[in-house]
């Protein structure tokens, strides 16, 4: 069975990893956000892609869902003495993935090759693509002026309230080598439960991306559970553009994508509401706990994409 | 009493050590080289001006010479396991300095502006410049070709047989504010037992330093004792460039700079061959197992310089 899964940022790692669980490496291609992609300190961030690589290769910290297990702090406390920026956190692990991956950007690798060596080395056969090479930087409009991603959701918390996004260049930008082909040839395609307006909105916004799912047999996990986000801004920026933060809005944000919705048993009252716009619908427990959940949730999506 | 020390690597730094217990920080003015500065990851590393100002800091590794205390290598095994160069040790807390200098320079500040931040938020209030704030890169000329310093100092660790230095574009370089300044205004200038050829010649290369040097009180520590460097190329360097590696070598070297020298008690049979050349000499221990050895040649060296 060959799944496509779209992923952005915590969510999305989570239930990449469990389907990685329950499909073989070569049934498996997820692709990632880059929208939130950043220089910091010369360094190129993507932070989407770790918080992937890292959840699937066990080397993410549990306790945050960002960042690596195990890490110090010895380069951001160095920075801190000097007086530098600290507000994004930098392990020293984590910096190290920096490092390496700004040498290789600039001996002209692609990112997405970069990321297959990535994980490579860290033992994972599955698929991971960023969906495009090329830079499309998430640029947030706000009442407090339009600013860069990583400084709405780090430094200023999400608290500046969302009037809309722009994802910078994206014309431009070309999907990944393999992205197309991979999407082409899935037998379902698994929009993760990531904000849907900063981590599958960039990946949508790629020209060519749109076009090969349309039509496609496309599956959205709702990321607002009973009103709320398990993790981060999404249903804040559902609220301040105008939209009440539900399950159905979520479907409704996606459209005509999609074949097939999964929402949280919390929010049955909306399966309906969904089903009359002529989406099939799975109400099953979203919430994804313990690593034996991510997979259960990935069983439970697989079989209903395969009815 | 205002001294200038001019320095390169360990040696140097010890001798700035020494310098700096004995002196007031009003008094002292220390010139590093910055020849062996390059770019490694994107990062703009200062390996000499690290040295000098951890160790000025009390944040030296002791047992090496170079790098921090209580260092860890988050980052470097992590670029390992990755498959990226770890010739060159990058500690984590070393790699936040790099970080910080690089994302400055990047703001368009000067080195020696972040030179003088950096020694303030560890506390150290004498004066430390980098000779120029331009780029002049040693390169070194070897019978396995030319390469830039750090690929032959550390990546091949000094093996190539040397044929002679460059240092590029130190012609169009220009002393740091504040460097000819200190020459003209000192007592006293002394020369660090560095590396002749790749420490102190940089500096000496850099346009208007020669000539501010010249006719003034310039006392230079010889670093070869017994035939040898304590640390380093420099002896193997004076030889395969065809000179026996010897103190008056040295004395030779530095020419009509000096008013006077300070050799080693073992090279005490060198005295007279430095003296017919009308240098004063000063024949002492010059070795600095120990912070108090350190102190102590200092005292000698400005007391020598005073008479």
């Amino acid at each position: 069975m060959r799944i496509v899964a779209l992923a952005g940022g915590v969510g999305g790692a989570k239930m990449a990893h469990g389907l990685a669980q329950v499909l073989s490496a070569e049934e498996l291609t997820i692709l990632v956000n880059v929208g939130d992609d950043f220089d910091h300190f010369g360094l190129r961030i993507c932070p989407d892609l770790d918080t992937v690589c890292y959840t699937l290769a066990g080397l993410a910290n549990p306790a945050t869902g960002w960042g690596r297990a195990d890490e110090s702090w010895g380069a951001l406390e160095t920075i801190g003495a000097l007086g530098g920026p600290t507000w994004f956190r930098l392990g020293d692990r984590d910096l190290g993935v920096h490092l390496e991956r700004t040498r290789r950007l600039a001996s002209g690798m692609p990112l997405s090759q970069i990321v297959s060596h990535f994980c490579h080395a860290w033992g994972l056969f599955l698929t991971v693509l960023p969906i495009s090479d090329d830079n499309l930087p998430t640029w947030v409009y706000t009442d407090e002026g339009e600013m860069p991603f990583q400084e709405y959701f780090v430094q200023r918390q999400c608290r500046p309230k969302v009037s809309g996004f722009q994802f910078r260049g994206v014309e431009q930008a070309r999907p990944a080598e393999g992205v197309l082909q991979a999407i082409d040839s899935a037998e379902a395609i698994v929009i993760c439960p990531s904000n849907p307006w900063v981590s599958i909105d960039p990946i949508l916004a790629v020209p060519g991306v749109k076009a090969a799912l349309s039509g496609r047999p496309v599956y959205a996990i709702s990321p607002i559970i009973g009103g709320k986000a398990i993790k981060g801004p999404a249903a804040k920026m559902f609220t301040e553009l105008g939209i009440r933060p539900t399950a159905s809005a979520v479907a409704r944000h996606y459209a005509d994508l999609l074949k097939g919705f999964i929402l949280d048993c919390q929010d049955r009252q909306e399966e309906e509401e969904i089903k009359v716009t002529g989406l099939r619908t799975l109400v099953t427990d979203t919430v994804m706990n313990t690593p034996l959940d991510r997979q259960r949730l990935a069983m439970e999506v697989l079989r209903f994409a395969q009815q």
